[in-house]
Formats: structure tokens, sequence, C-alpha cells
């Protein structure tokens, strides 16, 4: 796949490319055809002149061929230049050898640089802006020919569909008109479609013996593709070469001339296809210059102010490939212009956009199956990648090996999250008040939702989370309870925080330092010092060796708090838990907020030694324990540990799983976004046996977990999610403790910008805090200044109140990341 | 798409099917290649001695052609007799004319029904099972062979790669080694992927010239797929023919004899093609064989009591096509056996499993964009779907036509109904109570979470959604919170029932009536006469003309219990609603409850007639209305009113909407399962401008909806949506009033059933109650023996309670149903 955005595309123009289904079909005889009828047929009037010479009113046409291998005097456009004089043609990288141009390139040895994939398109594009710059007119038509069929090799080995896909060309696909063409169009049509191209026509000779047209012609009206037949019968093909080259080139243009204008006898001519084509740019071309304002009176953005945002700054994505959209706007109509995907697409993209391996393994399972019911089911796909992601299989990267048991299939974090709670409450009360399974069951819900002001009949129960401050686990109302009250909140009427949420020690590099502070709550009355920040650290890598620092003061302090904290929680404010809920390491929608991981470790640590505490049930308390069983069936001890890692999880942070972080591992996790490759939503819970187990206390299916999803662990979205498993397999993207893809230096240099609060970056996040003069969180408008400076790079970013971060795909080539540090450097540092 | 699957589909055997990059790349030798080889290479030694007789120890073979054309001599059966006489070899279907399969089948008039799809395969999958159920050893190689390239028409017009995906057979890829060959055989592979086909091997000539199998050897192994490079250089191909047929016959022998055993020279022969076949089989015969057990060890299913399923019976599913699974069972290891799937599986098929025109749009979509982010932005999929929906263009099908303005998206009916009720809810709270909206967002968040036993800080909110009883969903708090307390929540630490649900009446066919009938609860305490069923119609048309029954007594004592019912709730029992919440026509989780639509038609009118209630907010209450607003900004009146179509819509139960039934319109409405056709989750929530207003009251970010979710509005589910919207649209499902796929004199005859309460067709759907002796819902087994009693006949459909159903998708044969409806006659009628 080749990871670049070349930078303009122009959209303005008619732009065509033009791709055979195999060889030998006759790329370059309609390319020639399709240029002569561009030039000749006047682009208002329906009268056309039967001649080849060029019509004022027409377009002026130019023509590229790409790569080309053979001998000079065969070169296609040699062939344009002969039969269309007026067109300006040209080959951009020519090989002699007659063979496929990725043999041809290695012929005398390594891959020259400007036949590498990048080179080609950059050339490609660079070309076609200034063929279409220096005209001032509307009235240009550019062909660009492949060669060979969709996939033949380019010098690189890339199939030619794959390396033109960052520029996306509207098609023609010239058909087989040959025995057996019937089969490669129609396959040659579905690996283009499968990339994405809009595919304008289907051009193919009339052939009287095979009559593949009139098979074609139905099948692609289906799919609202036109198909033309051209030429003559029986074949349709240009005559056969004539040994006087005079008469040859004579017989060629009176073929031309019928191919161009047609006979009595044709079907359709040349001239008729570039109507086609004229509509089908125009028809799109307004597609897109619309896109934005449709969205903006159809859709409910989430998370969006629709009043702030007017109907021209709408972002239109006409699509996307690597790290880019390429994206339409009104005050730039004459050009498709590439942006950078700073957010990763909130968050999922992993490989870049568009990659075809993803959208390959999508089209297969969803050929072989489809979707198909879960329950007492198996699907293969479904089956392999929970033995994947719980580490029975030999793969290196496996979230939930050693600890995890059983993976629950559901759609996105938040409903990950909602099985999360649900599974670690049930484990808890089913454990430490065993007397609440059979109650429940046995309970008459005759009376049900009756009393005026009622819970629906039930007793109110107090279960709830310990968790973190920032925290955040989606938008459904379970996840939301979990979280602790917030602007996400403040206008959810049914919103109820249900936990108590510590305030966690954060980390900032400032002026070359690593800086850990804490808000000056209760929880830290035990703190020996109250003034400045709890510790400084020399590096990243310090601050992430969690281990080393297990037997520092530091460490002490934060059990301590952590303990007396726990104490007067249940002890004094009474408070019953049902399980700790983190996100390790990193807050994301909370705010990017890193949190200290010794803390974390130490929580789960402390939470794990205190089963004493969260089994009382009685109140008021003594400090005799309550008889209920602590720590029967083990596997868990204390509280179910829930990491949320739905954004942390899978190298977004530079490794699988934070318990490689934090020292230790959870009872029950939560994946998803780069899951399933930036692609289509599926997401897991992981459990461990000691989870399960409580829901299977008996066979009786109140006592199961009674939650589900119609598409539970779908067969597409297992089969993607192998596949980018796969993908980060092979690329092994472990970073060392604390490491970035960002430049070390470049971040140092960073935080000693002023008008900054810190900086950070780990995997693949940049995050850069501003200074506010009081605001916080999402409210806060601080940073719009920076956003916007990087828009006017062509970097999307989405702002979190204070906090600007980037965040890259795992395949986002260096140069992409450099020019965004130096963007950043002369904004921040200036 | 062939709708229709053979009975039985055999896997012990080494079956294999073998598709051409295109005509002409050697199918027939490389078959006869590889059946010569079959035969001559022991299964158990390494030792094979070069000759091309059968060996002791190696397998039987048959060889088969679906369907040839041609002169009888050239048939490529007879070649395979001439070549390796001991194979049996045969050709189901042979026309004379040498032309294509579809020319050739209507040269003399229509298709005649032994060349249509579903006889070709049928005969097929008999001739398979006959070959291999007699002989009762594992030694046999079945080798079929199809025409041309994987795409080449059958008789009907049918791509063969479609017309054979019932069976499914591992294949072998021959690839071409002529030019472009790299081309047509990597578009091939793809095609076979995109339909799910296992593609085991990939064979091809060696050819010096072209040397495609240097290219495409590393780029299958990369897709874990083999190439095997025969035949000697420079071409590899069979010796041109020799006009003396002895001597011809001699050469191809000795050609034979190399291929199959090799020479010094060859990259490989036709032996290791043969083993690596053979170790293909054998590794996907364990991964099958063991795909229960596997899922039954590491999965968690939804909705399942787990100590209910022995490993045994985990329905182990290879792959799905139309309306079967093809599944595994561990007692009839031999085979691959077809099970029909009659709940739709989850109720999300509409156009059967495996519908390769969905495959190509997610692919498609995939291609072009990947994913990338909503907020602010557009993509082309998911405007087409918001303009679609709402009626904004042509189409018939557009369930927001006429009243919603606005498309939210997310992944699944939950999330969609969490959406839908904090748009509600708002929306209630800011018409009715609009201090609410500055006082929460001017709160101080300061002491959040550190109450005791406090709600988060805040003071607890008493707004409740008005509903049904028997209602579902969705599996997420806030969803769940919307439904009356069942046995889905009786073990969910954080429900409340948030809401007051009246008992709906409804309605059943029981010996040829439709009665209906109510639970005898406070809210029917206006209806005049207690004893028997509220009424008794003569059809379910007649049941389903709510405009016609509008004036009928039944409709005047509907509205007077629920005024009645409302002012109780309102003025008596204090509660405050937010919004009215209906699953319109059927409550489907809930147990399939057909609710008599006049009843929610006039729930819905007294609803908005009554502003006055809802809008009180001082309590005790006077008679006297507060003097807050109640019908400012319009659009709404009384509640919000939200339909849940999650299940119902988009022709489930024969109609777009149950608006175009119950004869009016919601608020807000929700779509997911049909939507995406099937395939992959994506859901709708469609508001009207009223509701979306209220969320722009102001420009401050706090006040807009937020939630989303990193997915929200995928290209790849919208794009299938499209797609599944387009082939609805083009089936014009529209049933009549009470209409059903099923045949309704079947239907009335069920209903004299002993043993049964009742009988309801609608749609897809058919619902039969079970007589129970008291236990209902969830918890009941009365049904146990129905479903089993289908299951012997491989139809495969989950129990609610003591409810049984079956539901077909829209594309189900009517044979298939007959054969249900007769099945289902002999079970309850005997």
């Amino acid at each position: 796949m080749t990871h670049v955005y070349p930078h303009v595309r122009i959209h303005q123009y008619l732009l065509t490319q033009i791709f055979g289904a195999d060889t030998d079909v006759g790329k370059t005889v309609f390319s020639t055809a399709l240029a002569l009828a561009s030039a000749v047929c006047p682009r208002t009037s329906s009268h056309v002149p039967r001649t080849l010479a060029p019509q004022p009113g027409a377009e002026s046409v130019v023509y590229v061929k790409p790569v080309s291998t053979g001998p000079i005097d065969d070169m296609d456009s040699r062939h344009m230049q002969r039969y269309a004089p007026h067109v300006n043609a040209e080959t951009l990288l020519q090989f002699r050898e007659p063979i496929s141009p990725h043999l041809a390139a290695i012929q005398d040895g390594p891959l020259p640089v400007e036949a590498q994939d990048t080179s080609i398109v950059q050339r490609l594009s660079t070309w076609l802006q200034t063929q279409t710059s220096t005209t001032h007119d509307s009235s240009r038509a550019v062909y660009v020919e492949t060669a060979g069929g969709v996939h033949s090799p380019a010098p690189s080995g890339s199939s030619q569909a794959d390396l033109l896909r960052p520029l996306r060309l509207p098609t023609v696909l010239i058909g087989s008109s040959a025995l057996g063409g019937i089969s490669t169009t129609r396959s040659a049509y579905e690996s283009l479609v499968m990339r994405g191209y809009d595919i304008d026509a289907v051009l193919l000779f009339a052939n009287e013996r095979y009559q593949n047209d009139s098979y074609l012609t139905p099948y692609f009206a289906e799919r609202g593709v036109r198909v033309f037949t051209l030429g003559t019968q029986p074949t349709g093909a240009p005559p056969s070469r004539d040994v006087d080259s005079r008469r040859d080139q004579q017989r060629m243009q009176a073929y031309y001339m019928d191919l161009v204008h047609g006979l009595p006898t044709s079907t359709s001519n040349m001239l008729d296809v570039v109507r086609h084509l004229r509509t089908q740019h125009a028809e799109r071309l307004a597609r897109l210059s619309t896109l934005g304002e449709r969205a903006h009176a159809h859709v409910w953005w989430p998370f969006t102010q629709h009043a702030r945002i007017p109907s021209k700054d709408v972002m239109a994505i006409d699509s996307a490939h690597g790290d880019f959209f390429a994206t339409y706007a009104p005050s730039a109509p004459s050009k498709v212009t590439p942006v950078m995907d700073g957010s990763a697409s909130w968050w999922t993209q992993v490989v870049g956009h568009g990659h075809p391996r993803l959208a390959l393994a999508a089209a297969q399972a969803a050929g072989r199956y489809g979707h198909v019911l879960f329950p007492g089911a198996a699907n293969e796909p479904a089956v392999q990648l929970a033995e994947r992601l719980l580490g029975r299989t030999s793969h290196t990267i496996a979230p939930g090996r050693g600890w995890a048991d059983r993976v629950f299939y559901s759609d996105d974090g938040s409903t990950a999250m909602e099985v999360a709670l649900k599974m670690a409450l049930q484990s808890t009360i089913r454990r430490y008040d065993p007397s609440a399974v059979t109650s429940a069951a046995t309970r008459e819900r005759t009376r049900r939702g009756r009393e005026p002001g009622s819970l629906g009949g039930r007793p109110p129960r107090a279960y709830e989370v310990l968790g973190l401050q920032g925290s955040y686990h989606g938008d459904t109302i379970g996840a939301m309870d979990a979280c602790e009250p917030s602007v996400f909140s403040d206008h959810v009427a049914w919103y109820r925080g249900r936990g108590y949420w510590i305030a966690p020690p954060t980390m900032r590099m400032h002026k070359g330092k690593v800086q850990i502070d804490v808000a000056p709550t209760d929880d830290w009355a035990w703190r020996p010092n109250t003034e400045g920040p709890l510790a400084t650290l020399s590096s990243l890598a310090a601050a992430y060796d969690v281990e080393a620092r297990l037997t520092t003061p530091l460490a002490d302090t934060y059990r301590a708090c952590l303990h007396a904290t726990l104490e007067r929680l249940v002890r004094v404010e009474r408070r019953q838990f049902g399980a700790l809920v983190l996100e390790p390491v990193v807050e994301g929608a909370g705010g990017m907020l890193f949190i200290d991981p010794l803390f974390q470790r130490c929580l789960v640590d402390v939470v794990r030694a205190r089963s004493d505490l969260f089994a009382l049930r009685d109140m008021p308390l003594s400090d005799a324990t309550s008889s209920c069983k602590t720590d029967q069936g083990a596997g868990w001890r204390g509280l179910p540990v829930i990491y949320d890692e739905v954004f942390a999880g899978l190298y977004r942070l530079g490794f699988a799983s934070a318990s490689s972080v934090l020292g230790v591992t959870p009872d029950i996790a939560c994946y998803a976004k780069i899951l399933s490759g930036g692609l289509i939503p599926l997401s897991v819970t992981l459990a461990s046996n000691a989870i399960f187990d409580t829901f299977h206390i008996s066979d009786e299916k109140q006592h199961a977990l009674l939650h589900g999803h119609s598409y539970t662990a779908h067969p597409v979205g297992c089969q993607v999610a192998l596949e980018t498993l796969e993908m980060l397999e092979d690329m092994q993207p472990q970073q060392p403790l604390g490491g970035s893809v960002w430049d070390a230096d470049v971040v140092r240099q960073l935080s000693f910008a002023r008008g900054i609060q810190g900086i950070m970056a780990l995997g693949t996040v940049l995050k850069i805090e501003l200074a506010t003069d009081g605001a916080s969180g999402y409210a806060s408008d601080a940073s719009a200044q920076l956003v916007q400076a990087l828009r006017t790079h062509d970097i999307h970013v989405r702002p979190l109140g204070h906090v600007v971060y980037v965040m890259t795909s795992l395949t986002t080539p260096t140069s992409v990341r450099r020019r965004i540090e130096s963007i950043l450097t002369t904004q921040l540092l200036s």
C-alpha cells in the first residue's frame, strides 16, 4: 500500500484513468479514440462534424502513461502522437525491456528511486497539477493510461490498482471481448471496486462471436455502470497491421473515424462515451460540492454543537487513504485537498485508511457468512479471534494472555464497558452477598412499576464503582454512571454517578523534566508534603519503569493514601463497592490525562489486599468483618478490577495491554477501536474464569449474563480484527518503556515552550497541554488557535478543552510526523 | 444468487473444485494431472513409483464437470477418461454448441429446468453424495472442474463462483502464466475470496518468459496460500497437438508423467500438490471438528446459560448461504449439514446470508474510506443514507418521510435507544422546565462523588418513560431502564425501572378468529366488561385496518382507559414523564407479543392531547396547569413519542415503518438489524427538527447532544445499508394490511390445534404460542419440545419462553416455507 498522499488532486477537470480488464483488450486504442473524441465533441452543441480534427468548444486533451515498458517506438504515447497529434502525450517512466515493469525496473540492480511507488504517484500528481493549472478554463480532459491489467505490477511490485489509489481518479474499465472476457471483466471490476474507485464506464469491442457485451451490459446496468460496445463486427478491433506503414496509418485513421463517430451499424460511438463521462463528472462534482451542506442539513453529529458549525465549515470527505482524507472545501472548488487525519479518526486508525487487506478480509467473511447468530453457536473468525486475544495461540499480541479465559463480544467501547460492569457487579454481589442471588430470583414482580417515584418496585441498591477522576467509559447510561459527573453528563437526565472517583496523580513533561502532580483533595490528606509536584523524574523511561519505582517513598505515599481513603469510604462514609474501574496509563476522552502508572499499580494492589473492607455488609460497622465469604473462588481478590483499554490498548500507546506497564493484570478488560482495524465497530470484554464462573452458579437461565447484541461476534468484524492483529504482529510495534513514534528531542524542546503547561509523547500520541487561565475540560476554547494553525497546514486535529493532541497510525511515514513536529516547533517556540 | 441449499454436503472426503483465473489456463490438464496424482500417491508412504497407474493406499478418484459445452468429443471428461482411465469421470450437463453455457442453454428457447441454478447445484450435490456414500472408506478424492473463468456464466447467467457457492467446496485456482496473468490471477483470487471460498492452492505453468510464478508465489504466501509452479520450461504447457493421434496420446502421457512426478528441473510436481491438499483438508477438518468445543472453552455467549450447553451441542457453523447455515455436528462427522436459520440470525437477515452484493458494497466502502471520523464532517454513504431514510430522495422506502429531519448514527438498537431517550428526555425537560437547562450548566461540580450514598452529588430527578408491559429496548442500562422489570434485569445491580408500563391488549388467532385480550390491571378499570376477550375480529386484515377501527366502541374504551390512567399517574401518583416509548405492532424480545395497533394509535393520540398533564411541575397539584410552556416549539405535543422499530421496521413485519399501520408518526424512531442487511452493526435514531432544535438553544457545547461512538456513521455500514435498501426497493416487499409470507390457510388451520394458545403470522414472522400451565416468559421451557422437533428437521429456531416463532428473510424460496408449514402441521395437528 502506497503510504503517501500527493499534495493536491485536481478535480475540476475531466480526469479519467483507464484500466484494462486484461492485457491486450485495446486500452491504447480506446485511449486514443477517447482523446480524439474529447477534442472533437463540443461541450455545448450536439452537432459534431465528422472529423478527427479538434473542434472549438471541445476539450483540449492531455494524455499520460505513468509507466511504460518496451522499445521506444512501441510506446503507447507514440501511438497517441501519431493518431491524435493535437494531444499533449507523455510517458513519465519508460523501461526499454519489453517485460513487466517489476522485472524491468530491477534488471540492473535495486529499484531506482524514481520507480518507487511514492515517486511515481508524486510525479504523476505534479504532472496532473501542472497540466491543469496552466489552463485556466475548465475545458481540459486528462487521460491516464495504465499498463496491463488492473493488478499488473508497478516497478515496485505493487499492483497498479493499489499504486494509483491515493489519487482515486475516476475510472474507465476496458472490458475484454474475448473468450472468457466476461469473467476477467467482472473480476477486474470487483478488484477496482474493492479499492474504492468510481467506475464511470466499461468499454469493449463489439464481438459477434462471444457477445460479451450482451451479458455485461445488463450486469453492469444493475450496478449503475454503463457499458459501451464499440467498433464494428465481427470483432470491433482495429484492422490488422499493414506492412505498408503509410497504408497502415490510413486504415488506422479510418478506423478511428468510425470508432469516434460510429457507423450506422454501431451500438455506440466514442462521442457518446465522452458525453457520458462529462455527465458523470458533473454529477460527481455536484454531489461532492454539496456533500457538506447536505450533511449539515440532514445528519445529527455526535458530540457537536450544530449552532457552531456553518455549512461551509463541514469537512466533506470524498475518500481517505493512508493517513489522509481527500477533502473538498467550497473555498477551493477546483481541487480535492489531502488533510492529515491527526486524531486517527477518533482514535480508531492503526494501519491507515482504505487498506486493501482489510477490505478483502471484510469481503471474505461477508461472502462466507454474512452474519450468523452467536448464542450456543460458533463461527470460525469469532472463535479464532477469541483464542488469539486470550493467548491460546503462539502469537505475541494477546492482551488476555496469562489471566483471561473468556471473550464476550459486543459493538463498541461503551457496550463493552456495560458488559464489564454487569460482570463485575454481579460477581461482587454473588460473592459478598449470596442471598441477593436467590432473593432477586424469587422476588415477585407483580406490582412492577406501580409505586409513585419508585424504582420499578425494587429497593435501591448502592453498589458503586471505585474509579479515578477524569475517567470516561462511554455514552450509554451504565458506562456513564461509572464516570464522575462532567460536562458529558450535565444534561443527561438519567445519569447517576454511581461511584467514588479518587483524584489521580498525573504526569507531564515540563522544561525537560517529568513532573507528577495531584489535585489537593481529601484523598491526599496523607501526603507528607503538600507544596509543589509530588515528584520529578528525569525521563519517561524512568517514569514508566513501574517495577523499579515500587520501592520508592512515593509508592509508600500512594499506598498510605489509598488505604486511608478506602477505610474512610467504607467505614466512615459506609459505601459499598462492586468494582475497581480504570483506564490504565491514559484517560482519553477525559482530556488525554497521563496518569502515573505507579499510582494505578498501587491502587490495584491495595484494592486486592482489602477484601476485608469490601466484604463488609452490615452497617453500622464494627472492626470485625462479617461472616460472608471474602476470598472464595479465588481468582479475584478485593474487587474485580476492570481495565478499560478501549483507547490505550493494541499499540495506541506502544503496548498491547497496559498490564505490561502496570505489572499487574485485571480480572476484566475491554478492547475496541484499533481492534477492528479502524474499519467497523467491534468490541470485546475479556474476563477471567473467576468472573465467568459466577454466572453459572446454577443451570438457571436467569443466573446467566443476559446481555447480547444482534450482531454479537459478527464474522466480518472478527475477520477484520484477525487481519489487523496479523498486520500488527508483522510490524512488531512494541516500543521501549515510555517510548513513542515522536522525536524525543523535539518533544523535550517543546516542553520548554512558553504558553505550555506540559507535553507528553507515548506510543502514537503527542499531547500538548496549553496554559489556560482557569478554564478546563471540554468547555474551554483555549486551544482553538493551535488547532486552527494546524488546519492551515492541512492537519486535522480535535481539541479536548485546553489540550491539543496529534495521533498517527502505526504506518504513518516518518516524513509526515517530521512535518508535524516542524510545524509545532515553529508554532510554539517562535 | 442461488437461493437453495443442497441437502447434504460431504466433508470427510477430499473434495476439490477447480477454478481457472481465465479460460485456457490449463484447467483440464491440471485436473487430469491431479486425478492421476491422487491415485498414484499413497496416503501413508512417501515412496511413490514412477507410474501413472493407481497405487494401493492412494485415493480412488472421481471427477465431475457440472456443465460443459462443445462437441461431445472435446468434452473435458473424455480427456480425463483417455489419460486417467481409472477415474470415474462424468459431465452432468452438456450443451453441444461450442459457446458459453448461458448462450448455449437458450439456443432453443427458454432456460430448461435442468439448467437452472437450483437444479445444477442440487444435481451436483446429489452426485457428490452418491459418489462418496457408496465408498465406505475415507480414501476418495473428488475433483469438480468448472468451465472458463471464475465468473464465466452458468446456463442461467449466474457466474460460476456464485452458482457453486452453496457447496463452498475447497478450491484450487489455476493461475495464468501468460502475459497479464499476474493481474487476472490476483483478480480471480479476490473474486473467489469475496465469496467466502477457501483457496487451498494456486497452480500454474512454469513460464520462463513472464515468470508470473516468481511474483505470485510470495504474493500468495503472504495471504497463506501456496503456489505450485508445474511443468517444465519454457512454457510448462502440454506438447502441441500431433496429427498422429496415437503419437499424440503417447506424448501427452509422457507429459503427464513429468507433471505428476516431476523432473529434476521442476520446481514442484503434482504429488506435492496432492499431499498439500490432503494436509489442508485434514487441517480444515480438524479446525471444523473442534470449532464447537473451542467456542465452548473460550467464548462467553450472549443470553446463554453456559451450564446448559454441553460442548457437543454447540452449533459449529462453517459458513452460511441464503437461508441456511452449513453446520458441523460431532454426531455426523462425515458431513456438513444445512440448517435453516429460522430466527433470521436474531432477526437480522433479510436478503440471505453471504450475499455477494453486500460483500462488494462492504469492500467498496472499505476501499474508499475505511472509516473516517464524523463530527463536523461528511462521508458520502452516510449522507446518502440519511437523505434516503428521511425521504429526501425519490425512493419508496423511507421510514422518516413526512416527519423526520435528522439522522443520528450509532452501533446497535440499544445505543440507538439510549440516544432516543437522551433526545426525548432533554427535549421534555427543556420545554417543560427550562430552568433545568441553566441550573445544570452552572452547578458547581466541586464536591462530585463525595457524599455517602449520593447520586454523584446531584439531586435525583424523576423523569420517567411511559411505556407498555412486555417491551424490550436493549441491554445497556439506559435502554433497560426504559423497560419494566423482568428476568433480563433481575440480576442487574444498576437497573432501575424508570417508567410506568401499561398492560397492552394483545392479539392472537385462535380457532380461526382474531382475539384481543388484556391482563386485568388497574389500567383497565374503565373497561365496561371484564369477562372474556376485549374483542374478536374476523381477520387480520380487519385487525390491522386501524383507520376503520378508530370509530369503534373499542377505540372509545381505549381512550377512556388511557385518559384515566394518565390522570391517575400524574395527579394521584405524582409521576413526571419525559417520553412515550413504544415498540409498535410487535414487542419482540418480550415474547413476540402482537399488540393491538388500535390501542397504540389511541395511546399516541391521548398522550399528544394531554400536554396539560405532562407540563405540570408543582406538587401537590391543583387542577390549574402551571405556567410553563406546553406547546411552544410545536412539532411535538404532550410527550416526545419514540418508536423503537429496531425489530419491526424495514419489512420484518411487511411494512417499512409501523407509522403506516398506526396512521400516526413518531417524533423519534430507531432502526437497526435489517438496516445493515444482516451483515454488520449499524443503527440510526431519526428525529424531527422539533427535537433537534432543543439541542441548539444556545451555541454552547454543553447544550449539544454529547453522545457518540468511535465508528459513528462508518462508511462500510452506511454503504451496506444503501445496498440493502436498494435491494428492498427492487423487491417491493409491501404486504397488504395484516399480510404475511406464510400460507394464510395453514395459519388458520394451525390456530385450531390443541395445545396452542394462539398463532400469528405477519410479514416474515410466524408465531406459535403454546399453552402452558402458568409459567411464562423466558423462564419457561414449555416450548423445548417443538424446538427440538424442528431441529430434527434441520430447522433452527430459538424459543421465547412458551413462544416458538419462525422468521425468514424476504428472499426465502416458497418451497422452504412450505416445508416448514408442513412440518408444523404434522407436529401440531397430529
